[in-house]
Order: C-alpha cells, then structure tokens, then sequence
C-alpha cells in the first residue's frame, strides 16, 4: 500500500486546533497509521477487529478528522467523480432539468456529479485543467474538447469521456445533438403550412452559436430548392432588440419567424402584438424547447419539442464505460425533435 | 517539502499507455524528481535554469503529463477550490444568473468553482463529504449546515465558510437573504391597492419551501391586525393544477393572490383567463423575482424587484475571507425587495 502523507496544516489555519490528521487518530486510538487508514477507507481485505476500529472511529469523531478524497484517490487511482464543465452561459430550463436529473442518477450509482466552473481555458487546455482532479469520468457539452484533450484525461486516469454535441471527436464517447434537425423541422413545419418568406432569429449571445448555427443550417437546408427564401434576423434576449427588429417587420415582408427557442420566440411575440402584426394571420411564429410557457401565452406558441437523453440513460452510460474501460468509443443520436402545431402558426 | 506519491495506474488503464507519473518525466529529462516537481508546480524559491525547466517541460509534454491537483493541494496544504452544493432543484433564471456571475467573478481572482452535485447526504454529513474535497472556501446556499459541519470544514482546511439562506450558522459568514421582506412586500401592496381576501401561492414542491414558507409568513405578518386575510394555497407547477385552482376562485372569494414568483404568476394569470375571472378587476396578481417574462404577457406582471448580491461582490468577500482567515464571521443582509407596480394588480 503506498504511504499518502497528511495534508500539512494551512500556514494560518482559521480554526483554534490545527487540522487533525490520521497521525493524531491514530494516537489517540493506540493504533497504527496504517490501521487507522484501513478502517477508515474500509480495506475489505484486511482483517481488524470490531473493538479497534470502533476505537478509531471515536478517534476520528472526537478529532474531527475527515479523510482527503484527494489522499483516498491517488491510493485507489481512480475517484467517483464525474466532472462536467459548466456551460459558458446561464443555463436555460431544459438543461438546468437534464444536468439535475443526471446528478440525481449518478448520484444513486454512487458517484459524485462535479461542475467546473468557467476557468477562462479552453479546448485542450480546459481539458489538462479538468484532468488535475482526477476524475473517473468526463462529459464535456458542447464543442469543448478535440483528440489531444480527449488523451490527456484519459492519460491521467478517466476512464471515459464522453462528448455532447454535434461531432464526434477520436476516443470520446459522443453522444450526438443534431441542432440541424431543429431548424429542418420548424422550417417544414412553417413551409407546409403555407409560409414562404420565413425569419430566423439567431440570438446575438455568442455562446449560443453552437445550438443556434445549426438551426439556421438546417432550415436553410429544408428549404433549399423550394420557392421560399430564409432571412438570417440577428436578436438579443431584451426588450429594446425586439421591438427594434418588430418595427422593421413590415419592411421585411416576412410570413413566418423560426425564434430559436420558446424564450426568444415570446419575445418576439410580445413586440409582434405591440405593433399589431397579427399571430398567425399576418406572420407564423414557431419556438423550440417546448418549455410549460408556450402553452401559457396567447396566441398558444407552435414548438418544436426536443428530446433530450433520460439522465438515467446517460448515467447508465457513463457507469458501463467506467466499469468497462476498455470497450470502443460509442455514438448514440440522441435528439429527435417533432413539431407541436399550436395557435401561433 | 514533503514527497507525494504518484497515483498508481488504474487496474485496467483504458489508455494503452500506463498513466504517466512524474518519475517518468524526470527520466527522460534527465533530473530528479525534485525539480520536476519544482518546475511543474512554478516553486519560485528555488533557482532552476532555463535550459533545465524547458527540458522538463518538454519531457511532460512528450509523455502527456499532467500535474494532480490533489497532490499539489495535499503539499500546499489548500486548493484555489471554492465548493459550491448544487441546488436541491434545477436553477431557476435568476440563480442560474447569479451562479455564473460568481463563477466569472470568481474565475477571474483564479479560483475554480466546483459545484457539488446531490450526494443524497444532509446536512453535516454532507459537509463532511464536501471536506473530503479540501476546498478552500465553501458556499452553501439555503439551509445546508449547522455549526458543527462548519467546524468540520474549517479543520479541513476550509479557510471561509459562506451561508446563503436565511439564519446565521456559527463560525461562518452569513449572507442573509430573508424573504420574508418579499412577501411583506407583496401583501402590502395588494392591500394598498385596496385587496382584502389575499391568497399566496405555496409550491407543492417540497424543496422551494425555504423560500415560499418565510414568504407566506411575512404575507401573514403584513395583513396581521389590519381588516384583510390571507388564505394559503397550495400549487404545482402544472397546467393542471392551475386549472383546479381556477375552477375553485369564485368558491374561494379571493380578490387578489401573491403567486410565489413570476413563473408560478404567469401560470396562475393563464388559468384565470381561461377561466373568465378578468385580472386585475376581479383579483390583482402579483409575482416576484422581476423576470422579464414578466413585461412580455398580458397584462404585463406585477412583481416584487429582488436585488441579489452581484456575483463579483460575492467573490471578493470569499477571497478577503480567504486572504484574512483570522477575522472573525460577519453578516450581510443581502434581500433589497422592491415592488414594480404593473398592470396586473
């Protein structure tokens, strides 16, 4: 077993005692370092009897000593941790209710969900970032990471990494969200309901370009070749940019507005109805996310609903990945949207 | 300095090269251990030359190296790691805001701000899974922690210890948001406007009780010895249970309701309208939380303006209390609640 020296204490500790380490416990119970060490990480394998590691655990309690997952780790090589980095944005319902669910999930399996916050890194250097903690595993949203990335974790101990996003990147588990499908959907949706000169709002925060992108990608594509034409209609998430963009509306001679997402696409509403553009009469509207707020809002907003993994689905993929290191990288689709006609369109 | 072991290889490593250790670094570039440690982990005390220090770094490199942020906090003795538990509920708009303000802010002073995700662990059993982490600083949002749990982190190396909730908890800083003022604030409003039977909106979901429960009582306190009352009511967040609600408003003779906040407001002010009841003439609805969803439908939303600690204030308060572990807890009140006065009341 490889000897893991306690943390030192920090140079000017805020608590009257000093941090209590396995040295102190092991005193104070009469027994060894070494067995202090396995009864508290539960060293199946080595046979202690119930009066000693009752001992130790008083110890422990009266001292107040925690064990250091970090000291845990390097002795087991791996952790429980499954690190995910935080999205560059505030997090939107639909993925605030994927990343709590997944939690929960893992959570059951026995493994602690770690969210990275913003570091300022990017790509591969976020990923030499993210591999100093040792996680066992890794689930990178969005464009995060390429091959090299995807080597230095795995090189210092994750056992899987899987990415969630629209490419598959060489190693890495990728779990695909086809944002393109978003846009097609909405477009034919738009086109089949009679539409032929059809707005699409891309948000002006940059972070969203990786869902909002495709999106236009897509409608463009769904409706290349046919009589309709597609308008790119740049938007910020305010008042002001609304209502900027609805006094233009007649000028535009659009028919149709693809919103980016219910968010985006109530906005537009609201300004539409301020400047008694009629919903669906003059201009179809149609969102995306199909959050609880599109059936709430008059006219009732026409969605494309997106379905999302199950976070027990994911967790259950991350947890057969790690148990099995070995297995090749696999890529699942994951996003089937379908379209929910309602008043706006 | 004290000697950190490397971490051993994972059993079935799913790289097919081992895990590279520091050893390996130092063979290659020919020094000992010492100095790679030294170079990779920028020890300014000690002297190395130039050609030395490139010489490990491009050994690191070529091996795919990466330092362990675990082993470096065991041999600093703290982590630039600020632990944060996730929310018990997926982030509303306005948290998920301040969260990624304060990772920013925070990012910025060169801290990582890890979130802690749902371990099914209350209270001080759970503050001390978090210390197994060895943050040097800890924020705890809502009613997480008791003193004991405090002491726990503080041994642990914890150098500040931040509430966020309503109560102060010894030994750590407190932020102290009381809601109570929110629903004052709302009640008094309704009943300046002339609303005598007040109903408020209490969620069915059990995990929004520490902020709907100080918001009901402080309703309860406003209206206390005045002619008015308050009458609580019980609500999910679905249509359905909107609905339910609504068919019962002419039985339940209420002329106004405080609806928790304006997600739970704008789905009250739907199921009224399906219903007839006109708003504000027969009841005057009023939310919280001035989202800007608010101003979008129609009526436009009445709400209670909560003004939230900046991300950037927060961080620097961690990072003086980090810097200055000696002083001794203080207490903010942080809830300014402001009533914008809109069409729907």
């Amino acid at each position: 077993m490889v000897q893991i020296p306690d943390p030192p204490a920090p140079p000017s500790s805020p608590a009257s005692r000093p941090v209590p380490t396995s040295a102190d416990v092991a005193r104070l119970a009469g027994v060894s370092r070494a067995t202090v060490s396995y009864v508290l990480n539960n060293a199946g394998a080595v046979r202690i009897s119930e009066p000693t590691r009752r001992r130790v655990h008083e110890a422990a309690r009266e001292l107040g000593y925690v064990p250091h997952a970090a000291a845990r780790s390097l002795r087991a090589g791996h952790s429980r941790m499954v690190l995910m980095p935080a999205p560059p944005v505030p997090a939107g319902p639909l993925y605030s209710q994927f990343v709590h669910d997944f939690q929960q999930a893992l959570g059951r399996l026995d493994y602690t969900v770690v969210q990275y916050g913003a570091s300022g890194l990017r790509g591969d250097e976020a990923a030499r970032a993210w591999a100093e903690l040792r996680p066992v595993a890794v689930l990178v949203p969005g464009p995060g990471i390429g091959p090299e990335g995807v080597a230095v974790l795995k090189r210092s101990g994750a056992r899987a990494v899987v990415t969630l996003g629209c490419d598959r990147v060489e190693g890495a588990h990728a779990l695909l969200l086809d944002h393109e499908t978003v846009g097609r959907a909405a477009a034919r949706h738009l086109y089949d309901r009679g539409r032929r000169r059809v707005g699409v709002v891309v948000p002006r925060e940059r972070s969203l370009d990786m869902f909002s992108r495709p999106r236009l990608a897509g409608a463009r594509a769904a409706l290349d070749g046919t009589d309709a034409t597609v308008t790119e209609l740049s938007l910020a998430y305010t008042e002001e940019s609304a209502r900027a963009l609805a006094a233009r509306w007649r000028e535009l001679g659009l028919d149709a507005v693809f919103a980016f997402n219910d968010e985006y696409a109530v906005l537009v509403l609201s300004a539409l109805a301020e400047r008694g553009v009629r919903v669906p009469e003059d201009t179809a509207v149609i969102g995306a996310d199909d959050l609880l707020l599109g059936r709430l809002v008059r006219p009732r907003l026409s969605t494309v609903h997106i379905r999302l993994p199950s976070g027990r689905d994911l967790a259950e993929l991350v947890d057969r990945a790690v148990r099995n290191p070995g297995t090749p990288p696999e890529s699942r689709e994951l996003l089937a949207a379908t379209v929910v006609g309602r008043e706006s369109s």
